[in-house]
């Protein structure tokens, strides 16, 4: 059988590793696969410096739309990154009849809807296994792997730069600022690494995850979003004396009031696999009512890895392209007139438990007046610690864990505790996931 | 659309737990699925303790051949387990052009080759999710999540029974025999655990996965396989002093010379994931060319767990059922024309590094001795501790760990050493495998 021909929109980092990796792998793929899969024709900005790469055996083009609606390519795989022009590229794709294999997490968590509207219209497929968590398969183990379940709740380290920053500062005492300056020296950060560490890029991942877990519309702006940029050292210090590591995490659970959708750093119990991925590496935990928790593991991005989730896709849909659309597994997990809507929950109406750092003059009663606060506020207090502070005197640090509480609840006593004369600083605080 | 017809053989644990799940998530599998999954006949030995469990809503026969031959049924799901009469029973449903959907890793280990040779002639599907690794999807992430990769290796912990024996040797110190005793207590172990304490489930589980990793057909008679009942408890600590813990894996390597297939007690960094998983938890690592190392985790067994794998099949089977055979994902992962007889690498081939621990003399001369030895058979020394033995006069224990060798010279310098006069006991080896 003739090979299936692919036109690869973008030669950057992912885009050298598809056409690397399947160019070596040429033989195994197309065992599994049935036919070859053959990259006919690549779309650039700039010619020469693709061409410098790959050669003169495949065609190269600044002329994008040439690609997409080329008669002779069945799939396009978008891998331009970013809004436009790729959304403009891939419905062009689609309205061209082409299925389409993408890596652009921004571009789905934004536009997904509209695409893949266009695309059931249209009864092509809109593959996306490269858009969150790199190598891992985990679209595939949600959209597939889990079809039994109820999710009930997801939880993931989805992005590998700031995962890199927090191991390095855990490792070494180092402030953020010297750990990302380590991150973009090893290339583990970009020259311009604003969406990986205020948590955009995860909740991008996050909201896509979401959707094909509750069988509900991509909703990116309803997250909640806080990065890494604002961790101190001594948080992670003093969360690690008490048997936690601090994580970005993207958390979508579905509760009866509504779908929770929030990216922050957390405190994660060290005996759970997930507080022990380290450095770059992403790890996703999937809560199912059946299956119980399974966890994903793989490198989260870089050329090769996320190439092997985009030959996935290619693979798939090599297979699956001249099957009835009804046979296909839908874009979003769940059957497209089966989508519901269901409302996202405020993040000041979410239960979780809590780590706060408050700085206190070191008197008696402060304590006291604290505690009674919280308790009006109906939060309990799970593990208490007080150390002198190193920069100030007659000063200590006041750490404290809590039980679940409402955040609403949690806010309205902060606010109260901040007005005390003797609390001397906004009390730091931060979220804690027991992930059980 | 009518819901697609199930007929159940088998209502153990995993049966059970399927009926159970079936009913009760019915609306979002559903919705997922397209159309409704529903058991339509249970085939069971026992009718009456059958009816008592699920009620007159669903036709129960103890004529099992009934359920495999009827005209309404579309998928079988064959959860009695066992060679016989589960593999006639599959084979004639097949020829009755009936998918099958199992959980047997006994069966498909055996007589996997035949039962697919005969799904392929017949267009029929035949779907084992659950047959290895419980919940965990990692049947569809080889098969469908890596097909860009040339898969390197798989070690997985995969056999939640003797996983929880090792861990809790660990912690408490105990012996085998009470660990598998506690283990037994706690339903974590059949009372018949043979077949999970020797590493044979572990070896018919492994067999599969080398199968569909590297495109051959199941070799479960090429599996060297050792269990867990000869470790002794200072073992394992001797391992933890050094960073190591012991767990029962399943590997699978392909090497220039051969594939390695083999089933034994480890030593795995402690800083490893995998070292890790605790109790009866399963995990598996996949190493590929191209994602690099990625890691499935989750419950290894138990009712619901194993029935989230037999759903997403029935799922995978209920979309794909009418579509054409060519473009289903093959059985096998690599189409069925494409499957290559390679070499299987002997135990005494396999080069890896080794745990010893030797009772010796204690007397000046004896570690040159066993050095020299060592040495002359390309054996070289990564670490080594003695320490005195508790229960023997001026006797010790030295504790070894090497760098890479060849099985075969290990063999050879244990069988010179053991002639020592001064060493007074069989050497005790185990492997010791780096993961990277």
């Amino acid at each position: 059988m003739n090979p299936i021909r692919v036109g690869l929109l973008g030669l950057g980092t992912v885009g050298r590793g598809t056409f690397e990796v399947l160019r070596r792998n040429q033989d195994v793929i197309r065992r599994r696969a049935g036919r070859g899969i053959e990259i006919a024709m690549i779309g650039v900005r700039d010619v020469a410096r693709a061409r410098a790469q790959v050669g003169t055996a495949v065609p190269v083009t600044d002329r994008l739309q040439d690609v997409v609606r080329h008669p002779d390519i069945d799939i396009v795989v978008e891998l331009i990154g970013g809004h436009e022009p790729a959304r403009a590229l891939v419905l062009d794709a689609i309205e061209h009849d082409k299925h389409v294999v993408t890596a652009n997490k921004a571009l789905l968590a934004v536009h997904g809807n509209e695409i893949f509207d266009a695309a059931r219209r249209m009864g092509v497929m809109v593959a996306f296994e490269a858009a969150v968590g790199g190598g891992i398969p985990i679209i595939k183990a949600l959209r597939e792997g889990l079809t039994g379940n109820r999710i009930e709740w997801i939880a993931g380290i989805i992005n590998g730069t700031s995962n890199f920053i927090l191991s390095r500062m855990r490792d070494t005492g180092d402030s953020f600022a010297a750990a990302l300056r380590q991150a973009q020296e090893l290339g583990y950060a970009e020259a311009d690494p604003r969406f990986d560490i205020d948590g955009t890029d995860a909740a991008h991942k996050l909201s896509i995850l979401a959707a094909i877990a509750f069988g509900v519309p991509i909703r990116f702006d309803a997250a909640h979003v806080e990065g890494i940029a604002a961790l101190a050292a001594e948080d992670i210090r003093y969360a690690e004396q008490m048997g936690y590591r601090i994580k970005l995490l993207g958390i979508t659970r579905l509760t009866p009031a509504g779908i929770e959708l929030r990216v922050h750093p957390a405190l994660v119990p060290m005996q759970r696999l997930l507080a022990n991925v380290e450095g770059a590496m992403n790890a996703v935990v999937v809560k199912g009512d059946a299956v119980g928790t399974t966890l994903y593991y793989g490198p989260g991005a870089g050329s090769e890895p996320t190439a092997s989730a985009v030959i996935a896709d290619l693979v798939d849909v090599t297979r699956m392209h001249t099957a009835d659309p009804d046979d296909r597994v839908p874009h979003l997990a769940f059957q497209a007139d089966a989508l519901v809507q269901l409302p996202w929950l405020a993040i000041d109406r979410t239960v979780t438990s809590y780590y706060f750092r408050m700085r206190v003059a070191d008197r008696t009663g402060v304590l006291a007046d604290i505690a009674r606060i919280l308790a009006d506020c109906r939060i309990s207090i799970d593990a208490m610690f007080q150390r002198e502070a190193a920069d100030g005197q007659d000063q200590a640090d006041v750490i404290m864990l809590t039980h679940d509480a409402l955040e609403h609840d949690v806010d309205t006593a902060l606010g109260r505790i901040e007005r005390l004369d003797t609390v001397l600083a906004p009390v730091i605080r931060l979220r804690q996931e027991s992930l059980a």
